[in-house]
């Protein structure tokens, strides 16, 4: 038997087959046209259910779940997206709109998107074997997915488990949410651009020599790239990086003591030397330190398949 | 059929019988005596429990079961206290110890107490008929318990919930835990006392006037009583106080999205005019609004007794 993920962004829908063995052994994907109506964007999706049952050599009828990992709020219960930030969704009837293009004999589930890539990595990826665990997703933003008890953390309204937007610094960083000193404004790849980029313009009206003056395209890696090849200036922005991300994390901790935390998006490819940066000051500001088994810090291990393997397996 | 609650401080053994209406029809208490062995401690709680059987005319064999409410890490599987800061508790298999006093027939259930005051609160308080709620007690300290789907998170080591020590601002007040910045260290009755005594020094010094000078002891009432006479200093007082927990309550509904928050402590006896003060600013701040349901702010129902109730219902 094997199961369906649709992993639905505001550039692409990708949907793939996870086979019994938690593998994912058939992806297709499309663009999302987010600016479509949000029918015409379940039709493509139905249609990237059927083209993939088509390559694989088999029919919906050998698919026992299709799950959708979506941006915004999920409510599973009822199928329904009641909100995404970037796509036409606004209490949206997705699982039901698919079953009208599939068939009704198909089980639709949905989540939202961090909160499926959590619960992939949790079935299939870093947190694999764990009951209690967290991802947490460094990209654009911050986002987060709780497991507790083999269980995704949804709050009573299916609004819940937006670690990005905890304030860690009261009157801090504007956020895209629109309050300030969210832990996204800190320590996503966004932020650690920008403090790379007000470090550059620090160094260029102070006269400080620094390798980051020569980069073409400020990025995410300017800064470690820079730090590995000896520039002083560039370890002043990743330690500040670093500091506040391992900040949040024990904060996380000390919520959520789960036995894995897994860390992905752009900013988790530093690997282990991401790890080893953070522990230190994780393990001196958590809670239970010395007393209790300690939550793990992992790097993510399914990458951009999290979603649709989370998804296959809601 | 009844239930034993106890609750284990610092200062007093409070043990309570709690009837089937969730209701508690008895109590007693002694003091901890919190510098003896422990095993003396289990003993002295053995003996509240046969003696408040005996004021309520049962015996033992009436009681479904025996729930602890411990300071520290309470390991509910083996019924050992982890560790505990303000008790000789370390390893301590204190479920076990009182079955050996009481007898074997006897189940024992044990929980931090926080936690307990928070199962509290969700089975017979300000959450009943909840299965998502969360309880902050802003005393001492700034304790917190967490309810998910009808159950405590605890986390993998048993030492989760601990939602006063998560950092609100980075490198910011010193806390008891070790960490600068904690919500507990801005929005505790100490918190609360540390930032009145700064405005009085304040005012001494620049010559501002204020009734806050007159207070014979500054408690966490000072600055509010004062605001309410009219005193413009301890209003500044108060609003810095309300901003820091509105953004700490904010954060707590974006992780957890639960129905209900309720507060408990000293400074909930602010009553409604403190949900009210709170309120404007958390739903600026929180994730969800105008989409979806939106938790709501309540006052501790059961003030001293919610850890004995959430205790005898563990």
């Amino acid at each position: 038997m094997y199961r369906i993920g649709v992993d639905l962004g505001g550039t692409n829908i990708a949907v793939g087959i996870v086979n019994e063995k938690l593998e994912l052994v058939k992806k297709v994907s499309t663009p999302t046209g987010a600016t479509r109506p949000g029918e015409e964007i379940v039709s493509d999706i139905a249609a990237l259910c059927n083209k993939v049952c088509e390559e694989m050599g088999i029919s919906l009828s050998d698919i026992a779940s299709i799950g959708i990992a979506t941006p915004g709020i999920a409510n599973d219960d009822d199928g329904v997206v009641e909100y995404a930030n970037n796509l036409p969704f606004k209490n949206f009837p997705i699982a039901a709109l698919l079953r009208k293009d599939l068939g009704d004999n198909v089980t639709v589930k949905i989540a939202n998107d961090a909160n499926a890539a959590a619960w992939g990595e949790a079935c299939a990826g870093a947190a694999k074997g764990t009951k209690n665990s967290v991802m947490i997703t460094l990209g654009t933003g911050v986002g987060g997915g709780v497991v507790i008890d083999n269980k995704l953390l949804t709050g009573f309204n299916y609004a819940g488990g937006e670690l990005g937007h905890i304030v860690i610094e009261i009157d801090g960083a504007q956020c895209s949410c629109g309050r300030k000193g969210c832990w996204e404004a800190y320590s996503s790849a966004t932020a650690l651009i920008r403090m790379t980029n007000e470090k550059i313009e620090e160094c260029k009206k102070t006269g400080r020599k620094s390798l980051m003056l020569d980069a073409q395209k400020v990025s995410g890696r300017t800064a470690c790239d820079c730090m590995r090849a000896g520039d002083e200036a560039a370890k002043e922005v990743y330690d500040k990086y670093i500091k506040y991300l391992a900040s949040g994390i024990a904060t996380i901790i000390n919520i959520f003591q789960p036995e894995v935390i897994s860390l992905g998006g752009g900013v988790s490819g530093e690997g282990q030397s991401l790890i080893d940066a953070l522990l230190p000051i994780v393990r001196a500001e958590q809670y239970g330190g010395g007393v209790v088994p300690l939550t793990e810090l992992r790097i993510a291990k399914l990458g951009n398949d999290a979603g649709i393997i989370g998804a296959a397996m809601l």
